[in-house]
């Protein structure tokens, strides 16, 4: 009984990911790109701004006109014109002139500094004094300072947050190639599940783990389909499975926490073509019965029935497998873990990842780690939780004080 | 020209949003819950999980019938029965006897804990031995031990994540109250702003703000809706600035680092019903020019032209009032600020809350923020950055290796 698992240690497991492909990548319009993974390194084709810009109000200038210029010794300036926001001047600028400028405005030929109009006072309609010296290039932006033409923007597996989208924007950029995102397919299985819209009969429990898994896989930026509840019949069983994998790039499946519908995954596995079990039992707590397999060059998850083990799990190894077919490179998730303390003393078992559910509290001299009490199959545990904190295969349990990190649930 | 600004302290900005309402709620299908926030408190109609269950396969006993068993005296018990998950068991267990049980299913009458297998040995068809004793409640979860009925099991106001929706449909939960998602007008103005998608005539600039700033709105939980581009006059902007009120919930408009563009943005206000500026300028940098005004019960923000700026705004000021109209209480975001060390030192002004913007980075001696090189105005510092760092009002500076927080851009 003891070994019937044959565990894989977790980081194992996610290097594993690395064995699959991500997803195609297709072309959408900018104005959706937000929240999907840069498919392609995306190369400026211009210069950004594209012109040299003031950044400040005040006068456009060739720098070496206002060398030693001080409170006590102003240099004397001769308007040349004026250029606010979208015009181009249609005059340049000798030593010794200025011309007024507005903030975001193009430099006229002739200047490359602008003194802010803080700096300055006006003599009659055609003079000023400025009294602080401007080096080149102060208070501008240059024509390519922003992008450089020809130069990667943005690299290929890049999330594209509001930023990156606006960096597009401004480069032009209508249509944008990104990654499509992985269609999950999710499989509740076991005769004792009950749709959440179904009366529920004694001794049932309603399909938590769908409408869960559903949002986890939207939060990794996966497209979760949901397939509903099989009972554990083979036949059924291996129908559903089928159909799963030709419609998508990963399934869940998950249910189970009797040993029966293990091992009829187990067996619908060995029915499909081109599968192979990878992984049977991970040496996580919870979630340790957890199964994974290759189908074709789909990763087949056999999830804990067991709702709160399923979403360690998922948290754990899972999502890595997402972030792999999503094409992401860098996983900022990872450097977003946040540091805390432990509120109380925890117990651990070494030879395993322990997942504890804490609640974060702010106090005055940092952050908290709140380990939450209850049974681990409690969903409200989960609900009360901010955070897992993951306690190493080598360490017997960690004390009060101690830092962790905490991973945003 | 220094005085034209009369600046409000950022906190006293943020204060005022609670003078606004939330937004009205409505009834969504469970499956589209995720992310929303909710509307009423949820009191559970029922216990969870409705029935006393074990936690564990093995027997499920009395508790008394194993006190005193060990491994060199253990308990014998007599079969009554055998249940599986899903099943009702038809049978009672007495004293001394034990019904075998599978996770997840029901204890029958006269037990109250459950045997793991692993502590067990079968003598004979209906005889086994236990080698530990367990106390009542051991290796189950009781009846209304996860939520009790009429008990409210999640609170207004509360961000519904994966495990709130599992929650709720744990309780057959198939429809939810939530606050409806705060429409946001988005306003673009300026005669030098180009739509992204027409040619770029020399000292114009694109559109990035409205793709930038409906990203920003998109992730803090509302629902952006683009107004396009108005130029800088009077008549047409006071009549997007009418249409944008009559069909939102906020209002963002955009544009004018000139003076004169925010002059008119002032000037629109005054002309607008029941409307009345309520911050003229914050002390925060970037993001200074940034007007704040009432209509009706509606913000309304000025933002500045600048993008930066305008994003910096919008992360410091404007997205604790699109969490408000959302209807939501606890601020995770808040909770879920990164404790970081500076890699250099950081200048600052006094006066003013000046946020630099950061790049993390995990080293083994815990997480360290790498202040982004490059002037304020340029987009591609935003795209490096992972975050901003907010260096206080009465700070004159910090030093590399302080410990900063950091919020996740």
């Amino acid at each position: 009984m003891k070994n019937f698992f044959q565990v894989t240690a977790p980081d194992d497991v996610i290097a594993m990911a690395n064995d699959f492909s991500p997803v195609k990548m297709e072309k959408i319009p900018l104005n959706q790109a937000h929240g999907r993974v840069l498919g392609m390194d995306f190369i400026s084709p211009e210069d950004l701004p594209g012109f040299t810009r003031a950044t400040m109000d005040g006068y456009a200038v060739k720098a070496s006109s206002t060398f030693g210029a001080s409170e006590s010794g102003p240099a004397f300036l001769t308007i040349a014109g004026s250029v606010t926001m979208g015009d181009v001047p249609g005059f340049s600028v000798g030593p010794g002139q200025a011309a007024r400028i507005s903030t975001g405005a193009m430099l006229p030929d002739g200047t490359d500094a602008v003194v802010m109009i803080e700096h300055t006072q006006v003599l009659d309609d055609t003079t000023i004094e400025a009294y602080k010296s401007v080096a080149p290039g102060q208070h501008v932006i240059l024509s390519n300072e922003d992008i450089a033409r020809d130069q990667p923007a943005l690299t290929a597996g890049t999330d594209i947050r509001s930023q990156e989208v606006g960096l597009l924007a401004a480069l032009g950029c209508e249509a944008v190639t990104v990654f499509k995102k992985p269609v999950v397919s999710i499989i509740s299985t076991g005769d004792e599940i009950v749709a959440v819209g179904q009366p529920l009969p004694p001794g049932k429990i309603r399909d938590v783990n769908a409408y869960t898994l559903a949002g986890f896989v939207t939060d990794a930026g996966g497209e979760p389909v949901c397939l509903g509840i099989v009972e554990d019949d083979f036949d059924k069983m291996l129908a559903v499975c089928r159909q799963a994998l030709s419609q998508s790039d990963m399934v869940l499946i998950s249910g189970g926490s009797s040993m029966g519908t293990r091992d009829l995954t187990v067996q619908v596995l060995a029915a499909l073509p081109d599968t192979e079990v990878l992984v049977h039992g991970i040496s996580i707590s919870p979630g340790k019965p957890t199964i994974l397999a290759r189908a074709g060059n789909q990763p087949f998850w056999g999830l804990p029935g067991q709702i709160t083990s399923a979403m360690v799990a998922f948290t754990a190894v899972v999502r890595p497998f997402v972030d792999r077919l999503a094409g992401r490179t860098r996983h900022r998730r990872e450097a977003f873990r946040l540091s805390a303390r432990l509120t109380r003393n925890v117990a651990s078992v070494q030879g395993r990842v322990d997942y504890v559910r804490v609640r974060l509290e702010k106090r005055d001299d940092g952050l908290w780690a709140e380990p939450i009490l209850g049974k681990s199959g409690l969903i409200s545990t989960m609900v009360k939780a901010d955070g897992l904190v993951a306690i190493g295969m080598h360490v017997e349990g960690m004390e009060k004080g101690d830092p962790v990190d905490v991973i945003a649930l």
